[in-house]
């Protein structure tokens, strides 16, 4: 599942992205950090030779998995452009084969070579089009099916694995979800119109007025449930709904009851994998603040919303991570 | 707006409830204690005399509002009751005439009654009914239309005025959201059943195969919209569908994680109010905890979630209060 | 299941009312005639004495079932004032005992009483509470759950069977489905609010123009189901949202086209009666001109609609009935 | 709008389609036959030449429009193959330019060229791809967006004019509204799995028990509207869960009630067309029986169903057309 969606600027400006990680528990995850001057080498499978290499100028923060620093599933480079990677089902993610050519890289190492060597979208797109992106199993048992979305403060863009070639294109409306493709939910957008904020007026038929009982029924329209095209079209309106906030503060907490409107409760959504039935949960929440550089989490299991200051990291250092912070408490106070 | 609910026990038997304030900011709220031998006489309007007075044997925190420690609008008792007071709009409110027999109190006093005189749910509907509860102005320019709701760790109860009379019911699901009265929504959620939490089977018709192309899609006969009648149905539904926790901090965090399901970002309700379009939005949301005794909380625009220790509190010392941490950030971290 | 609804006056006056049976086939039905000056006395099961007699001044045309003109389940007089028999399951429906006093008359013989009698909704009122309701069983197996609707050219009125005693009240919406109570219908009305028959207007994200598809997306807040609330819902909007028709004609048609809206395949709703799975269905409909007494019905299998004119029946002739036309062919055209 | 679907064979075999027409009132329309051995030659528009041209060898009953018998919008031919021409607004119709090689042909020729010529649906795809086709206004004041549907007793096929080319293939559902692309629709009843006849097992919590009020409430999670996605759900899934007819005269009539249930009140649906409002209506049904060679059609102000059998056709006459019996009444009957 997972999502990801950039909302309109701020009074002031700022520009500030969220994600959900939506998964069942158990994919290792860690916090971490790419110097700016990161010297990659994609890790192809074995048997496979001439692996994509490059060498970076943002450093990053972001989400790596399975041990592997460069492994980012989500991110923020130093030039304020975010790349998720979000989960694509159902059949909607062929990874090419590789070519030995030089330029063949990981689906896992993707987001540290654009992030590492771009600095907007615009050169994502042009980086995105010079590799060759095959697919490799991290340690899941199954090589995972994505696409992946980037945000910078002018624009968006979708990378997808259509079987016959890679896609690379804009994302007008700045949101994702899963599957399908990108140009399938902008035409399910039209069929989901006319939310509204305000409840309907009342009716009087004879001596009977008819009126809501309470406030909310005019995005009655919107889909309810999770799936990837329901998420979509509630995320889409939500955004376009939703006040602007004022500064960067009020933004990334915007972005945060956002989130939260898509929190999946344990149990309420179970899937099942290799024959046992999993709950599929909102593993953590990322609010991301391009404008500021500030890259904010919130793992599951704990009421607690971290944030890493770029400005303070030393991306001059090795390449490193650190857990998250699963288990969390609430804050004690007296009185 | 408003909601309430008790989840079922957790796996080690706590009792843990939820609750949302859900209307347009500005009303004065802060948190706050009454000590365990309070001793209470109502406030009625002026011209009313011979108001009720009690005098508490257990102590309470919780939201008082209008810069009056002894008008609660949630809270729970060191004996483990909770109370929510409820919006009900549209009518659904209708409190008595003062009846000067020293029966009066209003509805802005019945908490600090019904929590510092009673240890059970049981208790609370026999002295609910030896009182007269009419309708007071905090501030507000009207007298807010209400109805309560009460749990303990065995019941739930409501407490309703209806034209006719006050109707004290129990509340066989522990859930409860705003207008029309609670049998209403009962017989409702017969009109919303079959969600599931699994995706229904694939679907092949010669060639074709059919199939969901993400989780969550057996929720979509739910309701979407944030009326009171769907979130009622959703959060009964929610409730049934979720994991028990194991423990106390694993219902807390459910309880939160539920919340956060019915988070409003601000701007996706809106009402007119005198003339101005104002946002509904989520002022905070609290989490009880009835076996440990601790009431947790979090504003709105604070991603932190306080609580307080029943354990912790001097119920000996006079009633006081202290201001709501309305403003937050995220908890740094250096990588 | 079952429905019933009047239209809003055509712009030439002229007022009609739709009905649809829904139920599993099985139930034999006849087109029946009472007389106008029909002597009237109750059935009542074995064991209770002293029916309520009645002698008519109006003659009837309608449906009777279980070979007995008398016990009709829709209908309309010779004053204009239509009947319509409704099933109320779930327990919506609880039969008074005897009395023996005279006043007792089972459900079966209350349209013959009540239409035979009253040539007015207001004198249905009167006469419907001078009389007991037993229920009795027409050789079902069992004894059927029921509410009655009634209307003239000035009102609707519903007659209900609650625990507590008979419920007589007026239909300000003119519209009945089944269980529950018509006051809950009411109130639900007030959730589905906004439906339009105009598409939202497109709207414009950079430079992505989403736009719906086609025609009639406006109706989406409206439930999908055929559920008794549901169609209650979506009936009562189809008919504020239908054009006026021009004249009895048009409004007969207009009438005839909602009806088909509400149609059921067999197959789309089964239930478990008597452990075995059973289609329900639309068995026949009806539309009734309560202004030129005219008397219309469209069985199941029959493509064609068949009408009687009241002007054109012998009510001084004895009680009668025919059957109806189960089977019919489409009309054989040449070219 | 307009809408077509191909049932699932009856019992005896027997292949059964169905058609809607809706649209708003007012595009001239006629019950036309082309003979078995027309001659076609396109209309193209002023200025273009060398128009495609064929000899026919099966005789055509269909649906014409503005006066001229080979525009057919609907019909049958003699050896079992239906055609239906179907609204594509929103974009998604592209005519091709004219190439002036004899192998233009107008949208308004389609059907006469291809159900003269071709007696499968296979046949069709090869006929289809062999000529060029050019949009041309029958005199509506635009060119009209199609999309054509072709059903015959083994399969069914969508010929669309995308952007980049004519796009022609196999209609796996059998079922067709309007826009988007077929392909979008298939995805999209992924989305909408789960449907079910069957209401949910009653719940019960504690001492309540929580169930349906009547039948039909698990296809809740249908979508209500008529948009045309929506409609090419609720058709797919009536079609799945209809029952299956014992033979023609039984399946006719299962597609004369699916056709019901989706009929359209006057007044549900409205469109500015030309700066006015009009309504959307069912202008016509088709019942097309391609075993038995029957054209059955139920205009909109007419309660029969008229039916061709074209056994009693003369195809060797010349083209000719008829008035649709636009007005008709209910069958008068005495008792």
């Amino acid at each position: 599942m997972c999502m990801t969606f950039k909302l309109p600027p701020a009074a002031d400006g700022t520009i500030v992205v969220g994600r959900s990680m939506e998964f069942p528990m158990g994919m290792p995850t860690k916090l971490a950090v790419l110097p700016s001057r990161h010297a990659g080498t994609a890790t192809l499978g074995s048997g496979h030779h001439n692996p994509h290499t490059w060498t970076a100028t943002n450093g990053i923060v972001g989400m790596a998995v399975f041990g592997n620093e460069a492994w980012l599933v989500d991110g923020v480079n130093t030039a304020g452009v975010s790349a998720h990677v979000l989960f694509m089902g159902a059949g909607y993610c062929v990874y090419r084969d590789p070519k030995g050519d030089g330029s063949d890289i990981s689906e896992l190492d993707l987001v540290a070579f654009l992030l590492g060597t771009c600095a907007t979208v615009e050169e994502i797109k042009v980086a995105a089009a010079s590799v060759n992106v095959i697919g490799l199993d991290p340690g899941m048992g199954f090589v995972p099916p994505t696409h992946f979305l980037f945000h910078d403060k002018t624009g968006s863009i979708a990378i997808e694995f259509h079987p016959d070639g890679t896609v690379i294109s804009d994302n007008p409306v700045s949101v994702a979800t899963n599957a399908p493709y990108l140009d399938w939910h902008l035409i399910n957008l039209g069929n989901y119109m006319g939310a509204s904020p305000q409840n309907p007026p009342a009716k009087t038929i004879g001596a009977l007025t008819i009126e809501p009982s309470g406030q909310g029924e005019a995005l009655r329209s919107l889909p309810s449930d999770y799936s990837p095209a329901s998420r979509f079209v509630r995320l889409f309106n939500f955004i376009q709904l939703a006040d602007r906030a004022a500064d960067a503060t009020g933004a990334e907490q915007v972005a945060l009851h956002i989130l939260n409107a898509f929190d999946i409760p344990t149990g309420l959504i179970t899937e099942t994998m290799g024959g046992k039935v999993v709950p599929e949960v909102t593993v953590w929440d990322a609010v991301v603040n391009l404008s500021d550089l500030r890259y904010a989490y919130r793992p599951i299991s704990n009421p607690a919303t971290y944030v890493v200051d770029l400005h303070t990291v030393d991306f001059s250092a090795p390449a490193r991570s650190i857990d998250l912070e699963w288990n969390g408490a609430f804050t004690p106070i007296s009185i």
